[in-house]
């Protein structure tokens, strides 16, 4: 089943985040980053991040999602940020199971407009994206750092 | 000059933007969504879209930005969601200038990250935007409509 | 082992080739499409395209290449144009085998250089390209038909 | 107008060559390199290069294609490696004349598919192509070096 994450999720949340933080490359995230993201996406504050974990007697997946503005649309985008299967649970649907919920999720919230951004070569997300999502021409540039 | 939108500019700014939207393909955009946007755009509402226009006597260029939230960064992100200049004002580094503002609008308001997407075959804005701005690996997905 | 096609492997050959184009959506190709294939790859014509397969008792795999000029290098360069393994195959180090034996027979060829496209949403193929291959900034453009 | 590369376009078309040369970075190429390409572009040797002008009183640009086999079809294809127009000449429809010569010699020569290669961000170049020419979803990997 699919439900909003719980304070109780805190170890098992972190296992499957930073599983998610390494595939990027990011696997020296200080604790804080752990503790504060977790903060934030039990605070229920009012234009933060929303979490939903796939439990199945343990935590099989993750996804976090935010509603911001866009000025295009009044009534605003949901971007997916993040999204994570653990290793054991790959090939059964999880994660498009996640995908899923994230627009019931935005749907319920009157925002049917739902993006995400994923690296080019990230071909087993693709795999499954390209199946529930539809892939745009757009690509992202960043400030320079 | 770069400026602040302002009430008085609603004229030349709808003419500005409409030009953006029909790059993109969007040429019968009702009135209404150009209303919607300006009044948004000029609102002062904490948390919606700031305007800034290039001003030479005339407009020659407008920008549009928000911050919005990040699960990875504590202070979010600065999103540059438009950019457009005049027919007449390309090659004159307005466009560079105006992105320059929205990097100088987020450091000062302690969001160091800005980013922006575009088509991939934009082809004249990316020989900008490879100079002021970095490519990134990341592609955008949208859920289908 | 990866040995050269031979006139006997016609059957066994043509049920690879077959899912090759089938990967590529031309499931109609004509009888005489494979006819013809199958004729070059074992005519040894000089400057026409060589097989190479994957035998294990029976066929697991296939690879076609040609040698062709390049104004930028005398000695040309080494096309793979197709490459396939069986379903049940797959993941076995059938096709990295195959790549390889490309690279050995363009070396022994004297001719260095090998190159291959692939559609940018081959995702099984690319993870195995990145493995034994370099992605190019390069993209192909047809003339329009 | 647009013909052959003679014997005495020599120099005229190292100018051009070298251009083209260090638009991809190669601003060092040894003398012996364009001796080399220049003796293989007019030498008339069957399977070899062959290369085009764009004159107009001066040399306003150059076109290099060949012809290679191609499993897929048995006369073959037509690669066009070569396209460069002076920087006095750009907007001006020289490298779309070039293409479409190129496009001419091979209806005469019965290969009616041309391709060409060109890097992602070739802003300049990929405006012309998508124009004469149709982007395809395939990308180049190397052997790695």
């Amino acid at each position: 089943m699919i439900r909003p994450l719980h304070p109780d999720d805190r170890a098992a949340w972190q296992a499957l985040y930073q599983g998610y933080q390494g595939f990027y490359g990011f696997h020296d995230r200080p604790q804080e980053f752990y503790d504060r993201a977790f903060a934030r996406l039990i605070s229920g504050q009012a234009g933060d991040f929303h979490g939903l974990v796939y439990d199945d007697g343990g935590l099989l997946g993750l996804v976090h999602y935010v509603f911001h503005p866009n000025l295009w649309r009044d009534e605003g985008v949901c971007y997916l940020q993040d999204l994570f299967t653990s290793q054991a649970a790959r090939g059964k649907g999880v994660g498009r199971a996640l995908i899923q919920s994230v627009y019931d999720a935005a749907d319920a919230a009157g925002v049917p407009t739902v993006y995400w951004l994923t690296a080019e070569d990230n071909y087993a997300g693709r795999m499954l994206y390209d199946r529930v999502g539809r892939k745009s021409p757009f690509i992202r540039y960043n400030r320079p750092v």
